[in-house]
């Protein structure tokens, strides 16, 4: 086994304990909320993780790109939720999932692409699970529970020949907020209309079985899920200093970090360089906004402690610039010699993550075994 | 061959003739300001596009990683400046190259590297082509011009039986301007602060045969580059957003592009929602401070023809947010149906190119190849 002090930098390390303790901790938490769980993949990409929250009790598994479906289904995974707005271009994609097994379900929003899948479907002699995406919070896609085109797409999908197998949204304007009272009352708003939403349409005939709601702040947060039959959430599994900034973890709990190399100094300036650039962070800039502004990133030692007010305060592609918050630490090269390791907590994981070819998974001895991720579409 | 109109979205597409264009354009400028060319590869990471520069009349490549020198020397290329501060743990993969042919360059800034280099050319009796780093403009790496440190490095390299091969520094401040008077003064402050250095170490006796400089705004700004014996320059290739702002390049220069589908609306917002969101653009917020802020890219026809007020002004990690700039297009699912498909121009052609496995390069006639690029280190 390969340990941590023999790892190239940059590289992304996973720290297995406290993966295994998110994931425990999120699916306890549905488990007695009384609904099943559905994480989202796309944070990972990676399949040992997905298997990971599957042997914790989660059903299913939600994708982002039908490239994860394909991934995915191919490692075993069977009942998969292609939760972007499909379009006509990739049925057949979508068809060809179905046809070598996936219960692969997808979603739209609109009445256009609910009338194209209809028309795909006949000429195919097939048939498709549609889900109708749902707005909550206007955040992004999806109906208002109260807008007469939920039901207007209902009945295109069934005078297609295809019935609502549910609907879900995603309150991702919970990322927005940063105490308990405001995420409280995004999750009842999230659990709210989409509950109705699901009324509406049995009150008119469809039957809609699943209630599908979820963002990693909300089903953290929620008081109930009365009327929910699942949630979904992703960056719950890793963590990230975005996540901290909202309340919903702490700087120990996020699992996923970058190892980099101390390279050089200017020491006049208070700046450390290392090897982790934008290219190993992402050029996500998430806390920019938030309470604590952690730049590019919270520097930690090479084993993960914390140390407090250093931060990569700026990231060049494959050069870091690490520093202290207030005061600069003039004696940053003392304290930070040529060749020192460090590991970086990432603002954003499913970024992060995406900057990289695979995962070491960090096992407590220190041990790391190479865990692949794939990208692209 | 495949034709754009068939290719899945979201993907990369690379314009063959303004990529040639730039590059020709790059090229022709040092041949008439006298200097040799060393592209920085890290903008592409894609062999093709290096094949192209090289047929121009570059000598050498300039990587940002060892995969890169790696993956380039595999390809037939074998003068590679690696242009990242090396540290120790790096040096056995750095000779494990040079002992398979490939003439290696490696730089530092500082007498810690400097020594350890020495003590590990001697353990194993071979030696480094080493450059010293300059710091021109104060925006990361590199000894200044004027500072005792230098002589002290180049020493410390002559006490471990290396010599200086060269000294080189990147104007990355460059991107800051706007303007050509100050897009000419920070090019001559970069030619004349590396020059200078050069000419410090001569006169201590060094040879420092080679002066490199560059950035893209400065290659492209400077009057004259006397003293100079090359430039590198990265992301001219493509040019991108971010450049258009500085002012070299206009956006019908842009060589790459996402292509994207438009999945749904939120009509009364003027959103139109595409299915390139952050994963396909990347994080980059370049613009963000810049005079016209791009949001996360600036849309065009599926033809490449720029739509003038139309950018995509949010973007989730699949989805994407088309709006118009000023007032909301109210017509926006008039304007865009459903399905229709779009080219987004990016920020920053190194972050949107790092996003994708491969670009599809795009010919005259609409045909396309599929160009492979890589990631990680």
């Amino acid at each position: 086994m390969t340990q941590i002090s023999e790892l190239s930098t940059p590289c992304a390390l996973i720290d297995m304990q406290r993966m295994q303790r998110n994931i425990a901790r999120m699916q306890e938490r549905m488990n007695s909320l009384g609904v099943s769980f559905r994480p989202h993949v796309k944070t990972s990409k990676c399949v040992p993780v997905a298997q990971a929250q599957k042997a914790s009790g989660a059903r299913g598994i939600t994708v982002s790109t039908l490239k994860e479906a394909e991934q995915f289904f191919e490692a075993g995974f069977t009942d998969i939720l292609y939760a972007v707005g499909i379009v006509s271009s990739k049925l057949p994609q979508a068809l060809a999932l179905r046809q070598r097994g996936c219960n692969l379900k997808i979603i739209t929003d609109n009445i256009t692409v609910a009338r194209e899948i209809g028309h795909f479907a006949a000429a195919h002699k097939t048939t498709f699970e549609v889900w109708i995406e749902i707005d909550t919070d206007g955040h992004r896609s999806g109906i208002k529970p109260e807008e007469p085109a939920l039901l207007d797409v209902a009945q295109a999908l069934r005078e297609g020949g295809l019935e609502v197998g549910g609907v879900l949204t995603h309150a991702g304007s919970s990322y927005d907020y940063d105490n308990h009272e405001a995420l409280l009352a995004i999750s009842e708003q999230e659990r709210a209309g989409t509950v109705r939403a699901a009324e509406r349409l049995r009150a008119a005939g469809f039957s809609c079985p699943v209630v599908s709601i979820g963002s990693t702040p909300t089903a953290l947060s929620a008081a109930h899920l009365e009327g929910v039959t699942e949630v979904r959430a992703g960056v719950y599994v890793f963590f990230d200093l975005v996540m901290h900034n909202v309340g919903v973890c702490s700087s120990d709990d996020i699992a996923l970090s970058v190892l980099t190399t101390i390279i050089g100094h200017q020491a006049e300036k208070g700046w450390a360089i290392v090897d982790a650039g934008w290219m190993a962070m992402s050029r996500d800039r998430g806390t920019q906004k938030q309470k604590n502004d952690f730049g590019f990133g919270l520097v930690c030692t090479e084993d993960g402690r914390t140390l407090g007010n250093y931060i990569l305060s700026g990231a060049n592609q494959e050069h870091g610039i690490l520093s202290r918050t207030g005061e600069p630490d003039l004696e940053i090269a003392k304290h930070f010699p040529i060749g020192t390791r460090l590991r970086i907590l990432p603002n954003h994981a499913c970024a992060t993550g995406a900057q990289h070819p695979e995962y070491h998974a960090v096992h407590p001895d220190g041990d790391t075994a190479i865990w692949p991720r794939f990208y692209g579409w």
